[in-house]
């Protein structure tokens, strides 16, 4: 399965055990936020905290797991070709657009994105917590400041992941400006096959 | 209201908008993870990823705001004696203690502890994401590699929070060694009146 995101929007899917993600930053300069639910489980769903607890670091990249709430294995990262993402931004919102870019009108946002596309598996907007944010170039100083810096990904720059498990997956093609250097490109998924253990 | 968690357990309890909450660090070096519900909106719960992106910073301290997942102001810093707290990691749990200690036994753990405290208001386990892990010394260095030292926290340091909305709330004396440096404390939990704007 190949699917292109258009700018600004989102896409939801189902992902089995062993199979192949590839997430492609199209254009360059594209942050994707990625969201994953544990189809046998929906209450269990991708941890930020737990992710970064278990891997002892905060950057995650190749042969790092993305943890759920529970501890279970969701995706493991088998291939990055940037290496940097963030794992510490709730998605961009109406409501973030709101307080911190003065926004007054509806404004394309990844957290109405991730849950329009979680939708249809009965997924509830509120389980969207921190979204693996593919891309995204935060930088923290030794004294906890974060600056944001546009992403390092250039056109055709990828991520791959292997599921662990049979998931619900959802990714956005961010729409924050800061992030993306107040551009907004497509985004590229392809779910591949059976992948295990390579 | 005064209560006095002893070492590794956990308390729930109601604060009013207004109220304060005041934590201490009894003996020194203890971690209190805290984690907070929406009492009108059950669905909507505290987010580490939503109070870092409006702070603008990694380690909140005092005038700082925690914020919920859909960006409602739930709990301002109105003082802090210790000015270092996590929130980036997930509660300990026993999956964590089996994961990273080698534990085979059941083991005390924040999770359990935020669950069954948040349990009499109707709060599900897995809401429990990522709590404000009060006192907790997680640094980043540069490369995004995380090292967990002692609590900077003496005898009697503490921190106070003003809710900004009715809130259900769960602390938990926190029970991970390194976190802790491997003794573990009683946590002092305060609640003030009114303290609108103070």
């Amino acid at each position: 399965m190949q699917h292109t995101i258009s700018p600004q929007t989102g896409f939801g899917f189902e992902l089995q055990r062993g199979q192949s993600l590839t997430i492609t930053d199209i254009a360059g300069g594209q942050v994707a936020d990625l969201f994953a639910v544990v189809r046998a489980n929906p209450t269990d769903w991708l941890s930020s905290g737990r992710s970064i607890d278990n891997n002892g670091r905060l950057h995650l990249t190749t042969g790092d797991i993305l943890y759920s709430n529970e501890s279970h294995p969701l995706l493991t990262i088998t291939a990055d070709t940037v290496g940097k993402h963030d794992f510490l931004f709730s998605p961009c919102s109406q409501r973030m657009f709101e307080m911190q870019y003065g926004v007054t009108e509806p404004h394309p946002n990844c957290l109405d994105n991730l849950a329009a596309a979680l939708a249809p598996y009965g997924i509830p907007r509120h389980r969207i917590t921190v979204p693996f944010n593919v891309f995204m170039n935060a930088s923290i100083d030794p004294t906890g400041a974060i600056s944001i810096a546009p992403p390092l990904s250039q056109a055709g720059d990828n991520i791959t992941f292997r599921a662990e498990i049979d998931l619900y997956v959802a990714v956005s093609a961010c729409s924050a400006g800061k992030a993306n250097n107040y551009r907004f490109g497509p985004v590229g998924v392809a779910v591949g096959g059976q992948n295990n253990g390579q």
